[in-house]
């Protein structure tokens, strides 16, 4: 990693350290478990119960999948009011419109609004019951209103889904949208390349695929298909040594 | 929903039916019934299985919830080869990078690619299976190697999660991105909002908490706040009726 992108995900995560994931009146203690692996996983580490129906539970534990310290370090609140009480901004998801929802937009959109609302303070982002969603009271409590967007005729994403689409955005929107590289190998040079063909264009003569004076379009062909590949030396490298090989056997004729 | 959005939708939707989901050797028949409902709920349904442990399973439909549909059409292969026999494009999904990958990016990156081939034929999206990915054999399948950007300490998604997040933003880059919009109510005039001021001014003064005489910021300061609300017109009469409330009850002291 370079320092650049060190300063890069030092800063990413620290605007993700000031996102909270808050659950109100969660069923099924396996989705707290599913919704704490997807905040581990997306660098997320504040989880908030609003009334859990079940928690703690061994199965959100075997759900969680290793991410059991987000679990022992979740606070449980008795309402969202309280849950959130600290926040500056929060964003609440829910796959249908309210009536007086201050804004709405994409969870994309949204979670670009959450990260900057970060540099002023703790933002929440708030998932209502699985069966219901959200009250229209804690509807009331969101500025804003998110969705993700789904299929008119089959729209039911299970909760911990919901949570690992919305920590992904989240750690999109905090610009920590880095993985691993392809391997890198030596490109090979035009010269490299242009040898390549002058040994191609002898073998095929040699094994009489080609003729010269009869050329079609076969090497303007070829020069596409290989131009587009971004040839590496090794791979030239080993076209050649097929070549000197079918040069080698036209000989043996 | 406008003529153009209908239009936007129905090619964004023809676009995803050019996508498949290939499962490969998947340990968990649950993981398969959690990525039959991903697929659906972002309007994917061709979902293809590469030797699965457990297949069909009650599991895998109880997961499913509801997306029987694509558990019932899907397709089970013996191998990688024969299951993307069909496809023009294939992107692997793989949590680490490996050395014979021809290109590497990141989700986004790779569905965004996926979709624009889909205009050319079959396009498939490959998990490998969950405690190890993909093995080197399926990679060498696979033209782009995708990763999801995660929490370099603790990055293993599940496999459902992961199916779930990739089919997002396959809609996404198909430009199915919309949902719900915020209620649309009427917006103030900005003459009515004038009328509001004055009308907050004098009852302000008639509760003896303005003076004219010596305004300091007050009314630059309530301007900049519902300048940023963009004020509807019940909102004004609203708060109309809660001055000539405070005017009326300081007349009678």
């Amino acid at each position: 990693m370079s320092k650049s992108e060190i300063q890069a995900n030092f800063s990413g995560n620290a605007l993700l350290a000031n996102v909270v994931i808050v659950l109100s009146h969660t069923s099924h203690p396996g989705n707290i478990g599913a919704a704490a692996r997807a905040m581990k996983t997306m660098g997320l580490g504040e989880l908030r119960l609003v009334n859990p129906d079940v928690f703690p539970s061994d199965i959100a534990t075997a759900r969680a999948s290793g991410a059991t310290d987000v679990l022992e370090s979740a606070k449980v609140f008795a309402s969202l009011k309280d849950a959130i009480a600290d926040c500056v901004y929060v964003v609440g998801s829910s796959a249908r419109g309210r009536e007086f929802a201050g804004q709405a937009m994409n969870v994309r959109a949204a979670c670009g609004e959450a990260v900057a609302h970060t540099s002023s303070g703790t933002v929440a982002i708030v998932f209502g019951c699985e069966m219901s969603g959200m009250s229209n009271a804690e509807v009331a409590h969101c500025q804003t209103l998110a969705f993700i967007p789904t299929n008119d005729a089959f729209s039911s994403l299970n909760l911990g889904a919901a949570v690992q689409v919305f920590a992904y955005e989240l750690r999109m929107a905090a610009g920590l949208s880095d993985g691993y590289a392809a391997a890198a190998f030596q490109p090979a040079t035009q010269a490299e390349i242009e040898h390549m063909f002058e040994h191609l264009e002898t073998a095929l003569v040699a094994c009489d695929f080609y003729n010269p004076q009869r050329p079609r379009r076969l090497f303007a062909r070829l020069r596409r298909l290989f131009s587009r590949t971004r040839l590496e030396r090794e791979e030239v490298d080993i076209f050649r040594g097929i070549c000197a090989a079918v040069i080698a056997q036209s000989r043996t004729r």
